[in-house]
């Protein structure tokens, strides 16, 4: 399988420490394909029209995307234990603090774009910080009860969403602000699957 | 079960058009919740930090977004044929093709956004119509395959989508582009689902 990758984008990172956990990573072929919102991609564009990386091409031609829907292809050739519930209420909880951090990963690189805008929009920016304390406050909320599941693509999104705050956003103090998600986040890091994925700056 | 929801959401029509096709829209309470970019909803927030709709307020007082999420439990809340396949190939092409439409109306709504701004950005405004081109592309390349599938998220979502086309981008002359996208248009836009959750003008 193919994965399109990009060292830097956080979405990315989180199928590539999801193949890590799930055993899968061997069977992703890597290539580089950059995309930025004011630069499509021309060559990923035939294959995914949204432009987004990852971008996963199957063996029989066949592309896969977002990066959820890759994460649960991936969930289906290991035989270990699922890191997406199958069924029930741990799978909506599951689901659904994925999409919470999926969602805040969505909102901080909204805000990266539009606060380096010669004319950003003020109230875009504040609406921008505003939704990241709520999501840092319900993420410190929640976190014990998260670290006390089993591993899954929630703790996979959580890893790469400290990460990547730390990366694009060092002015926020957000271990200050969630100590909880800053000591979990500490062990966290330490997995080989984070290890194996850490960005480079630059 | 309370979904806060808005008339003129693309991504609250998709829930409410798979509510209706699931046949378990009676057990939805909507309750008006006006969102956004510029102006987070101070009450959304504590139950989803995104402060995004479609949520979903479950009896048991939890809560689920994102609109996928959503779709994906009131589907277990029906006897009759699954809207999303359970498994296999038939589910990596519902939901991949789910992720191109949702993906598209992202890209279309932040497209609105950025050209009512004052100091829009030529560079985003160009890339949002070249993602535009392509999608469209795409779906008409994959429409018939589509419409031959049983009714599913992807015919739902893509029945979205060109209704929102309709409503905010009347400028794109998409039936043009897409006579056979048009043509299963016309006809999923007489079904029930979509005659009862028709947007307003306004």
């Amino acid at each position: 399988m193919t994965l399109h990758w990009s060292p830097r984008s956080p979405f990315v990172r989180k199928v590539m420490v999801f193949a890590h956990e799930a055993g899968v990573v061997d069977r992703l072929r890597t290539v580089r394909t950059p995309v930025a919102m004011t630069k499509p991609n021309h060559d990923l564009l035939p294959l995914n029209p949204i432009g987004k990386i990852p971008t996963l091409e199957l063996p029989d031609g066949s592309v896969l995307y977002d990066s959820g829907v890759i994460c649960e292809y991936l969930d289906t050739l290991h035989d270990g234990p699922r890191l997406i519930p199958a069924e029930g209420p741990a799978r909506w909880v599951e689901l659904r603090r994925h999409a919470m951090a999926t969602g805040f990963l969505d909102t901080l690189i909204l805000w990266r774009n539009e606060r380096d805008k010669q004319h950003a929009l003020p109230e875009l920016l504040d609406a921008f910080a505003l939704k990241t304390q709520h999501a840092l406050r319900a993420i410190e909320a929640e976190i014990e009860d998260i670290a006390a599941r089993p591993l899954g693509l929630a703790q996979v999104t959580l890893g790469v969403v400290g990460a990547y705050l730390d990366f694009r956003f060092a002015d926020i103090d957000w271990r200050a602000a969630c100590p909880r998600f800053a000591a979990w986040h500490a062990e966290f890091a330490k997995r080989p699957s984070m290890m194996a994925t850490v960005v480079a700056e630059g």
